[in-house]
């Protein structure tokens, strides 16, 4: 395609740290956001990468995020800890939350640590990893504080929940982290807007249109149907673990839930439980048998053409590809990052930075 | 059905908790057994009821499970727990460990307790409820010590992994508690013995048989087939979600994994992590947002003839319709009963108790 740019990632990293300056960030702020967002593109995650800055910056011209906010504790019993985030970037939040659940994590053995009042936290993977970085397992349940109802329940036919999704990261040795993060839903919704682009059929058992029939055309979506949860003929279960997002990140920590409000303010209300192995087993030997079942799930017989992964395998493996070919954008989206360039009177020409082919 | 009796639930109770007394278990351990038992046959989970009984006590004979054994704190950091079961029934091993992390995190906020070295713990539901009783959130993941595989990892087709389930309970005012309690495959194999006996297909995206073809057909599960994760297209979160069962209740806590050894011996290896809601917030306040999102996603629109369920309520149905029928057991199981009566020498003629029609 004509229209895809490809940029060297360190190129594309030293213009949206200047986007992220100009519009009000301090220094650390721009290089968290903006590394966070490069990661997501670099793992083959496009919809939380940097396509989203210029939703953000509107966000920021609408008050809904604060640029240099600084969260606080608001709750503090040790191992229970519930940070408010004050407005600020979601990845600031979070990632504040994040160092206090390691922190207690490590001091007590186990924590658990909410945030709410944020953005958009980006990829929970992020988070999980830094525990498990940290020789700890982290787990994290996100919600919307109430907003972006997506989701029908299990027998429903309308929205009624988000997309509510958790992750998970586990220390190991591996050059590459041994981390999940998914949807509760089917999938995440910019699966449905990727669909869309490339007008593909959606999958079986994975959405409703507007009045409640069963279809595979992404567009009904938008046309006020709804995502189902995950587990088709088993979505009863997708549901539960929904569910069970809904209450740990939002309900239990004050954060929102869905159904409260009527328009509710998006904030990603996220828990974060860390888990501090060693307190459990030495290291050394959680990592050797961490590696012997892994070994035994890969080795697994399958069918011509197909490979059983493991958990972060996926995303590691696009990681390689796209350091090669370079992080594509669409023009679309250079266009919109340039109008925000523009308005914050940045001097660069994105366009300029970036090559019409995959680079190397 | 003319081969089925119905029992009265406490004739039952009484008939088994004498067998449980004869076959070593002193007072406490018969009645929380049997009762554990009997409660899943009266939710609707007559694969976790008081079928198992005859399997339990075959293990009594070749020293897989003690009766009477006591458990014991192996490590012991305060909100960090691991309990050994020292080959106690599952029962009373996953018994103790929740007593414990109830305690610890209602003195900590949270805590994390597993348990190794024990037998079969049923329905992971009765441990979750515990903590909500106590005004936590419990949350129960379990495997099989490294034993017990029947599910492939997405894309494999044999089996390498357990059923592994997760449950999690939510403390409400409701005469019903709010709780779930799933495996992270398809669904658990007692589900297929079930779709065997009354002779059903298996729905699609569920089973694979020996040669890793998709098939409807449960017996080509015992034929060597195997079990799916959840998720059908999605079933990677299956996959995933069955992995971090595997490392939270079982690599975590040192209680065995797939793959160690090619004989495991079966033990329901546990983690339970429990969350003190009053350290977060006002009881009475999450109770009142729980009802409000629970209302919520109950008055959502749906198709005709169907409805959405709060999670726990197919359960809590169930067992007011069964505490009218009476518990049905098929004359095979009680035949298998009265074997291990007359073994024990009880002095109870079972097929006596029950009526072959429903009760009431």
């Amino acid at each position: 395609m004509s229209d895809t740019y490809y940029f060297s990632p360190e190129r594309l990293r030293q213009a949206i740290t200047e986007l992220c300056l100009a519009s009000g960030s301090p220094q650390e702020e721009a290089d968290l956001l903006t590394g966070r967002l490069i990661k997501a593109d670099l793992v083959g995650h496009p919809s939380h990468g940097i396509i989203r800055i210029p939703m953000y910056l509107g966000m920021i011209r609408i008050d809904l995020i604060k640029p240099g906010a600084v969260p606080s504790l608001s709750i503090d019993h040790g191992s229970i800890v519930v940070v408010d985030g004050n407005g600020a970037y979601g990845q600031v939040g979070a990632e504040h939350a994040m160092k206090v659940a390691i922190e207690r994590g490590r001091a007590h053995g186990v924590a658990a640590v909410g945030v709410t009042n944020l953005g958009h936290i980006g990829r929970l993977a992020d988070y999980a990893v830094s525990a498990s970085q940290a020789n700890c397992i982290g787990m994290v349940y996100t919600t919307c504080g109430g907003a972006a109802s997506l989701v029908a329940p299990f027998e429903g036919c309308s929205r009624r929940m988000a997309t509510n999704p958790m992750a998970m990261a586990i220390p190991s040795d591996r050059e590459y982290p041994i981390v999940f993060d998914m949807a509760t839903s089917v999938f995440a919704e910019g699966k449905l807007r990727v669909m869309m682009a490339a007008d593909k059929k959606a999958p079986d058992e994975a959405l409703l249109d507007k009045e409640g029939n069963p279809t595979n055309n992404p567009r009904d979506f938008y046309a006020g149907g709804t995502l189902l949860p995950l587990g088709g003929k088993q979505g009863y279960k997708g549901y539960l673990l929904n569910f069970m997002v809904e209450v740990l990140g939002g309900l239990l920590i004050n954060g929102g839930y869905i159904g409260r409000e009527e328009n509710a303010k998006f904030s990603n209300s996220t828990l974060m439980i860390v888990i501090d192995v060693e307190k459990f087993r030495k290291m050394s030997q959680f990592k050797t048998e961490l590696e012997d079942l892994l070994k035994y799930l890969k080795e697994t017989p399958v069918a011509e053409g197909k490979e059983v992964l493991y958990p972060g395998e996926v995303e590691a493996r696009k990681e390689a590809e796209t350091l090669k070919s370079g992080i594509p954008l669409a023009e679309k989206t250079v266009e919109k990052i340039q109008e925000e360039m523009d308005r914050y009177n940045v001097p660069i020409k994105l366009a300029d930075l970036g090559e019409t082919a995959p680079l190397g």
